[in-house]
């Protein structure tokens, strides 16, 4: 047997240990503090088992599964760059292809080129898998900003138009998601703690 | 479309946030605070993937995955018991079992169904399956403990023999994999982090 293999494999194991103090901008739902990255990608991995009957092309889990399980790895080394950051965004994609380099480097090869094609592909954002990966990315912190009472958005005041603009591509993956997603939003902009930019 | 299906499994999705306050005795790497139940099923899920071709028997991702992302939900209810708690494991089983009920009935009946028979599966530790995911249970807390130099270990003054019988059936289900723990285990023996009671 090849330990060499395992304890390359081992290794990666500890190394992403990493991300459960890499902290987002999303609270949790009981408002408690604010969520991980390796929460918020096994919900990620939950939620793509339960929800994969509403995606409207076909997806093949094992291969959504590991990719939602590992895209955020990158901010290990990238940290993590909230979505309405706008400055953060412009260095963002820079940053991440060289903790990805690193990072899927650790594994042997044939795993490490795996993971990393996953994560290229989510980035991409083309195939029906990650569609239906970044659906999931986008609906996961909208349940929890409406379950902890939209304190993450108000924080931020984050407007609705910048809202529906990260979300303009939820309704091609799955149309019966993103009237739920909707109706959240639009509950949160009655209540205030969105921003209404877009009543005339 | 059926909203009612839906919204029991958003409803579901937003319940399980609560593992994430969830503490078990491992202590993260870094060994900055102990680790939460939502972040351990992550790690075990990528497991899962990476080390799926040292198990004996052939095991199912489609199954080992969603198995171990829900093995501890029924904590939401009847909290973590520590493997070296005896007072506490000797209630633990009908807790959980109430606690699933009550868990799993939140989704729709196929999809909680189904789950609930993965958990059942997981604790009756027969199947290929089901020993893959126990393996992967107890091979992450010892990476941890190792990383973080015995911490918990320590703490809870864990004596060698304790780890081996807990660990008894993991060689059964990987040769290779025990090899590594039991390196581990020698390991932290020597270094005095796990008390030596099975020397002559």
């Amino acid at each position: 047997m090849d330990m060499e293999r395992l304890k390359k494999q081992m290794e990666f194991i500890v190394e992403i240990d990493k991300v459960k103090n890499i902290f987002r901008q999303t609270y949790l739902a009981d408002r408690g503090r604010k969520e991980n990255d390796a929460e918020h990608s096994w919900h990620l991995a939950l939620m793509a088992v339960l929800l994969k009957e509403y995606s409207s092309e076909e997806v093949d889990l094992s291969r959504v599964v590991p990719m939602v399980l590992v895209h955020d790895l990158v901010e290990i080394d990238a940290g993590d760059t909230y979505a309405y950051d706008a400055a953060g965004v412009s260095t963002q994609k820079e940053r991440e292809n060289q903790a990805a380099d690193r990072i899927f480097g650790m594994l042997p090869a044939d795993q490490g080129e795996w993971l990393r094609n996953l994560w290229d592909e989510f980035e991409a954002y083309e195939t029906p898998d990650a569609k239906f990966a970044h659906l999931l990315d986008n609906c996961q912190p909208l349940l929890l900003n409406d379950a902890s009472n939209g304190l993450s958005w108000e924080e931020h005041q984050v407007k609705k138009s910048q809202i529906y603009r990260r979300n303009q591509r939820v309704p091609e993956t799955s149309g019966v998601i993103w009237e739920y997603m909707q109706s959240l939003i639009e509950k949160h902009v009655k209540l205030g703690h969105i921003i209404d930019d877009m009543s005339e």
